[in-house]
């Protein structure tokens, strides 16, 4: 069995109540009981923060004992050096994933200081980006 | 009577004590006592933080139920999306507040991720800036 | 009693006609009227022009004498030099406002020559800028 | 039934024996087996082409009427506005992939024209992410 | 008699059927129809390639013996110094058109490497861009 | 019967006399009996103003009335987001011109803050830029 | 006997009211009658307007007849294109001065429009900086 | 006997787990032991937090009364202009200390916030820059 | 018997005829004949295409079995990485020839992609360039 | 009795026979003939050289014991922040020149490190330039 | 007994005579013998010069046989690759010296050629800092 | 007999010792030896300096009368305005070599002062880069 952290960044907790037309309607939570039931051989944590420095201590926590990490950084993403480093320092690979499709949006989220340090990166896929990174991990 | 919600970022609680130069000599407490003396049909309500996720998270609790918010971001100002993208996700109107005149500092300060996310923007009359938001928000 | 002198720039003689999208409906002669009766015991008195080199002027003209300036630049805001050193050049403080919040706008519009050399800045409260800067300036 | 055309870009043909360590060892046909083995219901059609303006063109032939369109552009992923605009100019969603994890090579390789005309991306898990693209077009 | 050689380049063989908002709902084989209608005393010949290569190919071939070449590089315009290289190369005088106004458009697409090569650019009339081009022509 | 407005800006008051080998010995009042001449059915308005804020008059005083505005701002182009502004503020036409061909010459020539808010833009052909500015118009 | 004509740009009528420890105590007024002293058989012909348009007006009737012009453009030194040009334009030397040394200032002071246009400049000595210009231009 | 505050950023609690190439295998427990043995006539007090916000508490708290902060930022010292104005905000003079060269690393690693705003820089000795650090502090 | 291929990219089929001024009035052709009169022991084998895709395709074609290859990648060389990545993919040796000194020219010839995956580059000596390119194969 | 250092950098002994049409055919050592001829009462003192050491020291040298210096950089003035700590260093004012118009030169000319630690500069009178210093610094 | 070379770059001749309010009013021959002083055990040898080339000359003679060099390359650290390449070519480890906070200067001041070829840096403790240096290298 | 001037910068006197992973195991004194013999009908004078000035005076003493140069700049071949300044006084063709190829490496070693006012430029073929540039100079 496939122990899998998912880890989201700031502003995630009001996804369903957020920006709809960019995030779509449905919380995580609903859509995480979704995700647990396709995939009953893995065992999903789930954890959200809205703290730059709880993500790293989750990080750091879950980032030498679980088989790998799903982390959607929020916008953390652009601007935490911090988080990068964390990722740096563990040993759990990592898998980098958006809702929306950054690329489409303010120049300032074109740039991510997690891609290059994360195993891959799925973006843009709405929720389902989270069922691809398990499918993808689930072939490491 | 409208309920307004401050919230004060980093280093705002050295208030008077902190480059007074820059700040003046008056601490946030003395001037807001001051400020609720002067809109007695006002419900003030006071928040500080010195943690950016903290901030998000009060932006998250009252910002479907107040009727505006007044945020002086302090040093996030200039660096955190995550603040700006809480702003986004809520619905009561935000007013920007600055002590000092920015402009008149470090090239660093004059770029603001929360201006183009907030209803509008109060720069540069010291404490002063503060009533001038409040007197703002009961147009809206 | 204060005096207290208001500057437009270009194109501010076309609000009410001029995207009102952006603008508003009200021309700001209908508006004069209206702060006028809200602020008696103020003077209030105003000037607008197309020209850079009037307003140059008109800051010389009334820079040493009236109790404050309040100057919407209009696009002079983000291209004049010349209007920010004679700011400079002038005793009288003076109070930068906007219409529209600048900052929601074109890049080109986000940078202003003229904010490091007013005392303070009030930007994207409608009409409702001036009244706040004729607050502001009370509290001078 | 599902139809999705896989168009790979320039030096794409060499895969298995261009730079191993970056990109593997084996040929994209005999991935291509593997592939069309686990997606029997999926019609998988293949094509690659070294020319910028036969991808174009490949674009245009396919991009009205089959379900989904999987990229990997190659190198013309960070020079091609054309087949940027190929993509803009057609119907069928697309989808971007990648076979290394372009964030962590050369700067010139972590900006994409088409990213902000795709569906989405999938960035960095070697072969298997074109498996992982078509999972996601499964779910359109 | 003049000879008129047109060149149009990538996705433009869509028109009519491609972002008709930004590009209109003719095809340019109608339109071309129109267009030699227009002036008879013009032999008008036409070339579209997807082909980065043809269209250097097209321009070295026609560039020594028409009267003039009328060019619309697509997304060629912004990023081909090669294509501009052929218009140097050449001793025919060139006129580069665009359907579209490029300026209101993505900042990639401000830019043009044939500009300075051509002798002149009419840029954002429709497909009357190229009746304007011919009317400029007759003048050389 | 067309109305159409010509404007010119600074130092065109000067063609002819000013850097010919750049702009050519013709006067523009020579050429204006001439281009009145090729269009009896269009009544041609001709105004220059080296004054950026006179130029701003013009265009509100024409701009809701006539059918098109042809405007060469001559150096303004490049500067002035006020007269951009004018042009938004206005509900005519707008088309512009440049007698030489700005791409080939500084760099700082190579951005105009007019092209964003014209209709479009014809630029190169000498002195014949207008008369096709006033083909232009007569299709619209 | 030469004939000198001394253009003064924006704000320099306020010398010796404006910032007088970066531009001195003295109007200009005064030391200009110092000047026509130390030089009796130079005419010395002097202008100053805060109009951009009218500086180009005064460049263009002087600048085909006097013997040299010496300008300090003030704050259009920075962001006047279409001075440049006018200076372009005619056929009178120019010499540029600046009272200041702009070097030791504002970085946006630290590029000018004027100087590739004028025969040479002359920076920084305060007022002196008017007689080293007319003692190069004595020179000529 | 003087009392010196040592702060540790993000992920420096993972010292001698996290990448050991560039940081070694100690931990920094081990470590202040040691250190502690040095300075027999010091009082080091420690702290480590992954928490921005709490750092920013910690030099409120500790630097108005201790003799001397040391602070190795961790990846904040590339982006928090926050923890800048806390030290900005205090009396007690704080250095700055970096275990790796970090010049030696990622160009986002070579600007520091920190710098200017702290006494002194002690940059790549791995953990022996604390211990020149506190031999800095020595000589206040 | 060395076997070395000539790779020459768009418009240089115009040699001879293409800005005699830059290039020389020399044909390739022409030139081919002399340069394997010099070299008799050397098979030559030459190659030219204006298309991006057909210079990859014989560089991937040759780049395993020739002993070197010399390209001058004409106006591809400051945009193409396609080539650049088909260069990186291939086994052979490749020096980078230029015919005009192109660091004399335009500041976008002054970047190439090609240089760092070549062996090295031989730039500005006409068409002696080639002749220099075996003598250095030659050494290899 | 003034005693005046004229300090000449790299290049400048090769006056009259680098580049005449830049700089003129007049040696350095016949004009200074002619300029101690003009000024007798000025002791005036000349040095070259080509190091940039050399002219360091002589700004020590002399810069504590003249009543001026005036240095003529040569390509030092853009790339020595040494020269211009040396100047910082010593008391003497310093008057900047150079013979031809820099700012009509490449753009790598447009930047003196050494303007803004001089006193002021005269650029562009050709050799005239260095009378026009000493007349300068005759009245400070 | 450890052997180690001080090397002083350009102006540090100057120390106690030069803005002593950067640089503090002790020469550093005085500095030096309290230095050899405090480490009897060490053998200090020094050597400045304003020269760039002879510092690179001392690096080459004393970098292969001494066991440390402590290096303060005063405004050559900005500019010199040169000296960089020195240490890069030598074998024995190198320490930056900054006497004054550089971080706390100009912009220019804030790069440095040499700290990534170093070893480490110290920076800001006025003349301490060549203590700390050699408290460092002790460790080495 | 052709008389050819060779000039090493900075750290060339190091070759066979320096950084031999990049630079090699050979000094330039015995490979001048080899070099000397495979062209004995060429008279090659030598020169090495570590002093920009000195490269400055050499290239003035040997740039009237020999009939070339090879330079190889070294690190000043990217900081050098005076040493590209006396290339361009003096009359003697210059080629510019590389023994490494400078485009592999560092960002700050792509650009050369020197490129554009030499003749040509061979790079990266290790010390055969000088053999290279002589039979190039035997065509001149």
């Amino acid at each position: 069995m496939k122990h899998i952290q998912i880890i989201n960044g700031p502003n995630l907790n009001l996804l369903g109540k957020r920006e709809p037309i960019v995030y779509g309607y449905q919380t995580f939570d609903t859509y995480l009981v979704q995700l647990k039931a396709q995939f009953p051989e893995v065992e999903l944590m789930y954890y959200q923060s809205n703290m730059e420095g709880e993500i790293i201590n989750k990080l750091h926590e879950t980032g030498f004992s679980t088989d790998a990490i799903i982390i959607n950084g929020g916008a953390y993403t652009h601007t935490s050096i911090a988080i990068a480093d964390a990722i740096r320092s563990i040993t759990v690979p990592v898998v980098e994933v958006h809702i929306s499709n950054v690329f489409k949006r303010e120049t300032f989220r074109h740039h991510s200081f997690l891609s290059e340090v994360c195993k891959g990166c799925i973006v843009g896929f709405g929720m389902d980006s989270y069922r691809l990174a398990i499918e993808a991990v689930l072939e490491f």
